[in-house]
């Protein structure tokens, strides 16, 4: 799945707007899929051709209609398919016939419903691969283009006349939800070019049309609401191509809890991935998560300003001290920034407002504000929009007559400046309605709640640190720490002991523990102990990988006499715990301390090698402290994986004691992503477990690999 | 500050609904303020009698204007003043001569604007009190009582005509604004039959209206917004009014961060309580804190469905998968859980529901419920609703003309229950709105954000599960561990070193190391130890708070030659630190271990005394893993202030080391909660730094007392 091309090598143009649609199972009934299917082309303004095809009828509602694909003119770019699931396959195969390119299957009673409804997708899926025929649904509400009036599809949201236009796109795994919420987008000002229900995604998926839709100049903003994907890497260059052309991916993943998750896999028959691997992609490229409707809207029309901050210093201007308050608060658990503004600005400010205004950030006009018709106030908002301290403005919206001329102010002062603003709407919306929608007709948010405008900020913020970022360094090419090594690996899934899984690690250059693998026998004839005491004594065995818990491990052996005992103890411990147990030997090996971390490495089947972080103990397993990294990195990423967790603080010289190797760390990190990505296809975990940080390098004093069978 | 009454003495009835209002400092220019203040009791249905105030004038706007006060006919409530601060206070004794006993001021000028308004405010108070004249303000907008159309204030939002009564009130510090929020609420259908705007609090405050309005029985819900408050034990005793009334109060506090607080402070001239100890008072009794107008009118909303849930257990219906993962992710989250239905109830959903339909919680009825115009899924919905294993439903609305008579169906089906049902909206406000209309005009909230209906039905649960211990428990009197004990303090301020700390602590059975207090000289003749050894050595100097920062702290001491040179060594170190320390003698004390806690107690200006707890070290200082509560209380309640704690896993066995005394340390937490409390005049701060927990019993290893004058 890793690395696969980010675009779908088809045109989906005409797709989207196509010259002609044959509308299959049509029926003059508005009650049934075939009906409503029709009655949306020909009733909301759709410029191109309909066809309706149905052996039964010569014509419905004042349409010539066909008896089979075969039949209709061209061009005919889309076959909708309203059939039951049993003749959709047939019917694909009949549209590569009559050089039909697109089908779009809204018929139910395929893979959601069982292993017969699987049985017909598979029919479906190799019927359009043979003929070529790329596919949307099954299981879906269709298409919308509202741009050009292209409604192809069913279901009662469609058929709304609210909806509208604009510079947003939606691809929903749930078409019903989605749809909603492209409706109530409407309601609340913001417009929707195409939204696409991809369904049960036989064919084409959802990162298949975010990778469409992303590229389309009339699209700024690309909205996907997923259950589950089953290419993270994909979702990984999307976010990449987001960045680059400055143009958010609102990702909204649901399934996320293990309620959440049993309900979205009865529903769709995916696995999930774990939502922390899908929050550590949304946190990277262009992906911006949102969790409702709300952040939806707000993030979408904060993006729609049009203009990116340079940075996370925010002036928030009012007219109450209360919502200055409050709008402070927000920004700063938000992680932006009140700087103090320059005296320049403080002086011409103490010229502008009364003497009584407070002119640290947040700025309080006070409600004298008002007696000069805002003069004052849009002055004001102004200076701190130009002041060198500031990268961005939040203000509360005046009310009354004024707020008119002040807002049309407002539209010049934006003109003149690269640094968005954004409103925070003081009263009810329909309270100086006009004004409000004047605003944000030009581009300017007016945000109901305090929290939400700061939240929409935030995101704002943050998508333009990343993007600085990438404009910047650009696609660093990966700086390896050792070149690929050959490994010798059993041909069949297992897990290998600890001495084995920390020679693999060693190969990889990860410092391990002094240790010596021995037999019983040899531990009963040594004269000297071939390491220095204290040592640790584990059984080494296949079927043994609990060792703790099977009480097959000694620890702090301080003389030789201790040792054989150890190693007898554990030999016996092993053989009570499971009578046949293979013994490979007994494991001596020097203790180690220092900071307990956990490095993991997993190979997640939706995102590839990934490696995860924490500190031991109670960080990872109680604190769920953990972060997480998507394989291959180098140590500079490897660092910022580290200074993410809480944690981090133990080995930065936590309470006066000396700062640890974090260097090395970084590097122990970046080695175990080489070495699970070398050998993606063999190695599916790692665990290094503890490793511990010293002063001066780290040492892997347990680790396991998990080995998976040569396919 | 403790105990106050919950009740102000004075009835505020004819504050709100004043028989007659006198306006003085009228104008009948509406863009002053005396005008605009007129116009609000002429032109919005004021009933009662409107005399203006002012020698200028015979007369304004066609009403009869008297030259002062005293000429006044009665019966007359409320003076409305709107004078230049300096003028103020005069006009408040003669309220006092003329038997007005309300007197709203308007006027800006006081203790916001610096020293020469603080002044003015506080010979307003002095006059308010001699008169007996209770006061709102000033600085405020006055009061609006939608219920019965009086609006006595003034301010653009408080003309708007969209205004509408209902069963909320609010109270705010920040006028502005305050009403900005009640007119956004009005939009969204949400009344309020009252709204206060305190201003500086001169005489009534924040807490006595929402004293006086959560008793009247047009009031349901009590919104109070606020930044900063001077007595958090009367917002604890209203807590616990409000949830035996059964009616919550929303507590939206600001001025939280540390920029938030610079701005509350120099924007009200008062010191902010900090925000962790507002969080612990919100978590109690009735109060609901909310931080957003979204959570003010969901929360709100579903409050006002008039039925509390008797469990956490809730119910998720959908007629989409991707609704039903959104809600039942978000459900989780918030600690609310989706359980299996009963049987029988599956049994019936099953005959109920098409095949392919998910009868697990969350229950998917599949977009086949529009087949039936929603028989099915109205069904449905009465099933679940009846299931024993659920408390409450959130289900989604069907969309479509069918869902006009599905709601009305439903209504019927709510007659029958006792259990809260919430719906998630679809789709716009727009779509369908004379449903959603419908629904929410019969009480049944209909919330567009997935993720607001769920956090508001959190909120209710949370609050049904308070009123239900406090229903059962009653007002426990508190079981003391210990009876007062009196101790000798010092007269003036002072830090009290660490043996005299542990000894108060002693005094209140707190179990502390054992130590001894020796001389220099004493040390130095000793023939053998009078503790076990190891012991730790450290110096008492009122002088040297911090011993170990200089260096005279010496651990782990195994013998009488280490014990007399650590002394030597600990003596140089503080003389060292500071030439002219007063040096109390040389501790020495049996060394002790365990895990660490701490216990703090504070002395709080708003809150009194409040006892902090944390697990040691990174829990307390990296991770802020703390928990307050209000002292003083017992061991019961200590128990639920260490399960709050994440860190407490540490303390019930983690990792398979044997569980500790858990029992003791509560004790200990109760004992320093009475010490505190006890000794409130004297003491200001109790820390208990590192408390060690073990598996029989605790021991304080380290504590500082802090001591206030005698006042």
């Amino acid at each position: 799945m890793i690395h696969s091309a980010t675009r779908p090598k088809t045109d989906l143009s005409r797709f989207l707007n196509p010259r002609g649609v044959a509308v299959v199972g049509v029926s003059g009934d508005p009650t049934r899929i075939g009906g409503q299917a029709l009655r949306l082309l020909t009733d909301f303004g759709y410029q191109g051709r309909i066809y309706p095809v149905n052996p039964k009828y010569p014509e419905v509602r004042g349409l010539p209609c066909y008896p089979e694909l075969a039949a209709v003119p061209q061009p005919c770019d889309v076959a909708l398919i309203a059939l039951s699931a049993p003749h959709v396959a047939g019917t694909i195969e009949q549209c590569g016939k009559a050089g039909i390119p697109f089908a779009l299957v809204l018929s139910s009673g395929f893979s959601e419903v069982g292993a017969e409804g699987k049985a017909l997708q598979e029919r479906l899926v190799a019927a359009a691969r043979k003929a070529s025929v790329r596919v949307v649904g099954p299981n879906c509400l269709g298409i919308l283009n509202l741009k050009d009036n292209a409604r192809i599809g069913f279901g009662g949201t469609s058929q709304l006349t609210t909806l509208k236009p604009g510079p947003m796109a939606m691809v929903t795994q749930s078409g019903g939800f989605g749809f909603g919420v492209v409706s109530a987008a409407a309601y609340y000002g913001l417009g929707c070019n195409y939204a696409i229900s991809s369904g049960n995604e036989a064919d084409l998926t959802l990162l298949d049309w975010v990778a469409d839709l992303i590229e389309r100049p009339e699209v700024e903003i690309v909205v996907a609401f997923m259950e589950a994907i089953d290419d993270g890497r994909r979702l990984l260059e999307l976010g990449e191509r987001a960045l680059k052309l400055g143009k958010p991916i609102l990702a909204w993943k649901v399934g996320n809890t293990a309620v959440g998750s049993q309900a979205a896999t009865s529903h769709s028959a995916r696995m999930s991935s774990g939502y922390e691997l899908y929050r550590a992609a949304f946190r990277r490229g262009g992906l911006v998560e949102i969790r409702d409707v709300d952040d939806l809207i707000d993030i979408s029309k904060v993006f729609l300003i049009r203009k990116l901050p340079a940075g996370n210093r925010v002036g928030v201007l009012t007219l109450s001290g209360g919502a200055g308050v409050l709008l402070a608060d927000r920004c700063v658990e938000h992680g932006l920034e009140l700087p103090a503004l320059s005296d320049a600005t403080r002086d011409k400010l103490s010229k502008t407002l009364v003497s009584f205004a407070s002119f640290n950030n947040p700025i309080d006009a006070t409600a004298h504000g008002y007696n000069d018709n805002f003069a004052s106030y849009g002055k004001a908002v102004r200076l701190v929009l130009a002041d060198p301290n500031i990268d961005q403005v939040v203000a509360r919206v005046p009310r009354g007559k004024a707020a008119g001329p002040w807002s049309e102010n407002l539209l010049e002062t934006l003109r003149g400046t690269c640094k968005p603003l954004i409103l925070n709407w003081p009263t009810a919306p329909d309270d100086n309605g006009q004004v409000l929608a004047y605003l944000e007709q030009h581009g300017v948010p007016c945000i109901l709640g305090a929290g939400r405008a700061v939240h929409a900020m935030a995101a704002l913020t943050d998508f333009a640190r990343k993007r600085d970022a990438y404009l910047k360094a650009g696609k660093r090419p990966l700086r390896r720490a050792i070149a690929p090594q050959p490994l010798e690996l059993p041909p069949t899934r297992c897990t290998l002991g600890e001495y084995r899984s920390k020679q693999l690690l060693a190969r990889y250059g990860v410092p391990v523990v002094n240790e010596r693998l021995l037999q019983p026998a040899a531990i009963e004839a040594l004269a000297s102990c071939p390491l220095a005491f204290p040592v640790a004594v584990k059984i080494e065995s296949p079927d043994v990988p609990h060792k703790t818990e099977a009480g097959a491990v000694r620890l702090d052996i301080r003389d030789l006499a201790g040792l054989k005992l150890a190693a007898r103890d554990v030999v016996a411990a092993a053989r009570r715990h499971k009578p046949d147990a293979r013994i490979d030997g007994v494991l001596v090996q020097e203790m180690a301390s220092g900071v307990e971390v956990i490095v993991g490495a997993v190979n997640d089947p939706c995102f590839g090698p990934t490696v995860a972080f924490g500190l031991g103990g109670i960080f990872t397993e109680l604190l769920k402290d953990v972060t997480h990294r998507f394989a291959p990195f180098d140590a500079d990423t490897a660092r910022g994986m580290i200074a993410e967790v809480k944690g981090a603080a133990l080995l930065h010289g936590y309470r006066g004691r000396p700062a640890l190797d974090v260097a090395a760390l970084a590097d122990v990190l970046a080695r175990v992503s080489l070495l699970i990505t070398d050998h993606v296809n063999r190695i599916s975990e790692i665990d290094v477990n503890p490793l511990f940080v010293r002063e001066s390098g780290v040492v892997a004093a347990d680790a396991l690999i998990i080995v998976k069978g040569e396919s």
